[in-house]
């Protein structure tokens, strides 16, 4: 069982900065998320794009805000368990919560943080009838480690950024790729067109297409595809290979949260966002895309104040009595759970002689 | 007259945000400022500290923050009135209102946001009985345009950052620079501290201390300051000068804004954020450090977020019964008002062969 002050479910920007937020008034947090890597919708969805509207960064890459809010929540030492699906609530005896995975992994808090966004990123899944039977024996929709397909045969459909990617990245791991996408046009950044087009005519990327994967053969585990081409005339074939990855995209689920008994209003949490975002069940707050209010606006920016108001109200469900009195990181400095402290230089008082 | 969308008074951090998010509704902004420069507290108190909240900058100097907050915004053309108080308001009939400053600028605008901060920045002015004679005839408490001072004879008084700080800048530009405080002892940043001692020894600045000025001589101009000294026995002298600037601090008071029939709570202005942070005055909104509301932080990440709700609001009340339907600035991009367009590039929809 996980113990943790703040459990935090969503690893997106919002579930980052409360990690910072929660350091200062000393809770310790720790995340769930359904993606192997933290960022959310910015390093799932738009990590090379550019965000403008950040306060005082003119310009900055999503993935690059993910850094930065690792690097600044990093000294309070935040627990990860990714790549899993916060499914079931229950609430204890003591008012506080065990919060369990698709895994099953446990995680107990006094004070839950739904950060969740537009929901648990969950991927498409191609219309092949046995798909599921070969799912974590040779199918992926996610590419968790990449070292799995060292010395590998690997066929990865799809015709975004995510198989242009993954196709350049894994030719130099696998022993052999094979890109299958049902056009010829690949839509993506320019650079990792031009970049397969390369591998293609150096024969480290097989292109199949305009083709789809139609059945998957093996018995345990994947040892071919089928392939339907339709190129001049249609024709099937097999294609060896130890994984097939279908990279279709993830599409966002508010999923099982949705059972939890929170009072929901177009697909999101309501929360009282006149006081703390708490939600109509003491003790469960919900921040950033995930919440819905009057006025609410789905900005990266909002995230950041719903969490920082929430980690008060977190503090004194917490500390109940206690009275917190807020400083300015400038003038208090910050004290990391890992002893490392971060503080102002501090004036002199110096004669001049 | 000056005339704009979304008049802005403050122009700290939350005031400067603001600016931003009101162009990518395209809403122009005009900014008002008791201070001769942008960047409020920040700016003025701290410019030199590093902060560590601001979400996605594990360290930031204050300083720093306005100058990215400046460049954030500087697209959408935003108007300036520096050095002055917002000192009245009146309604229009048409519900508009009309700001006049203590030196009798006036601004038209049909949305007024107060992002007044902690107020005010007032001088701190020594007790010298015919000082108020002497205020812009001589005797400033704040350094708009350092080259008043060339070739002029300066009598600097104070013990902090602005005193030395600004003594070290003038000992290169005026005639001649005197810098006096009751103690020895300076508090400021060591480095400083170190080249106002070296620039003393290079006779660059005169230093008189323990000592205090206690009158000014002149008619219609200062023409010295007479001092007192306290070392070993007590004397006073005349120094001549054709500047005294007293650097005591500033400090902030609400002032004028106090008696706009505003509903104030402990010298803050109460707002409705449950909704979008407008005052009991509808157009009139109150954002940033001078609004209060149950579990508000004074804080500035608090600011930009207040700012950008109430943008929201201030965009309906200009174009009654236009639907606003918001875009991420990743995807819409940005259009300045100054003809610049900051955009994400596209991807490409291309054939591989
Ligand atoms: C293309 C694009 C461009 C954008 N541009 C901008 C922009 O310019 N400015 C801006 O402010 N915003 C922009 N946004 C929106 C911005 O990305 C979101 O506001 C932000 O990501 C919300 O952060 P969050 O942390 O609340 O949620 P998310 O980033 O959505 O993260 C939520 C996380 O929670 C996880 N999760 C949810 N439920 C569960 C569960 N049950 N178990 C485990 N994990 C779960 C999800 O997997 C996800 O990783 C853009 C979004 C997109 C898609
Ligand atoms: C030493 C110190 C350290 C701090 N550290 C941190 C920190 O680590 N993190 C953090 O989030 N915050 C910190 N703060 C607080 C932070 O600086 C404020 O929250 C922030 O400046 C508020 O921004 P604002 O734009 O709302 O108001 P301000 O920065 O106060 O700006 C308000 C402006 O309005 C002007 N004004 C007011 N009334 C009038 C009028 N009638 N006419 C004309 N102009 C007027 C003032 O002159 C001022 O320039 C710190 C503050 C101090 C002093």
């Amino acid at each position: 069982m996980i113990k943790t002050d703040i459990l935090i479910i969503g690893a997106g920007p919002t579930g980052l900065f409360t990690v910072f937020e929660a350091g200062l008034l000393k809770l310790k947090c720790h995340l769930i998320d359904a993606l192997p890597q933290p960022g959310g919708q910015c390093s799932e969805i738009y990590p090379k794009k550019p965000i403008y509207d950040i306060p005082a960064y003119p310009e900055i890459l999503a993935g690059d805000l993910t850094d930065k809010l690792l690097e600044q929540c990093k000294q309070f030492e935040p627990g990860f368990t990714l790549g899993e699906r916060a499914e079931t609530i229950d609430k204890q005896d003591d008012g506080s919560f065990i919060v369990t995975t698709n895994k099953g992994t446990q995680h107990h808090a006094p004070v839950v943080a739904i950060a969740g966004g537009l929901g648990s990123f969950e991927p498409r899944k191609p219309l092949i009838h046995n798909i599921a039977h070969f799912e974590d024996k040779g199918v992926e929709y996610i590419i968790k480690d990449p070292e799995m397909y060292r010395n590998k045969k690997v066929v990865i459909a799809g015709g975004g950024d995510s198989a242009l990617d993954w196709s350049i990245f894994l030719s130099d791991v696998a022993k052999e790729v094979t890109l299958i996408h049902r056009r010829n046009e690949f839509r993506g950044h320019l650079d990792s067109v031009e970049k397969v087009q390369d591998l293609k005519n150096k024969k480290k990327i097989n292109l199949v297409t305009p083709a789809e994967v139609i059945g998957i053969v093996g018995d345990e585990k994947v040892k071919a595809v089928v392939v339907k081409q339709a190129q001049h005339i249609e024709k099937e074939f097999e294609i060896e290979c130890d994984h097939f990855i279908p990279l279709f995209g993830l599409s966002p689920k508010l999923g099982p949260i949705a059972n939890w008994g929170l009072e929901i209003e177009k697909n999101a949490i309501v929360v009282n966002n006149a006081l703390d975002y708490q939600t109509n069940i003491p003790g469960i707050f919900a921040i950033g895309d995930v919440n819905t209010y009057p006025g609410k606006l789905k900005l990266i920016l909002c995230g950041f104040h719903e969490a920082t108001l929430m980690c008060q109200a977190a503090y004194q469900i917490i500390n109940p009595g206690k009275r917190y009195v807020m400083k300015y990181t400038t003038v208090a400095g910050v004290d990391g759970f890992d002893g490392t402290r971060k503080e102002a230089p501090k004036a002199v008082v110096k004669a001049i002689e």
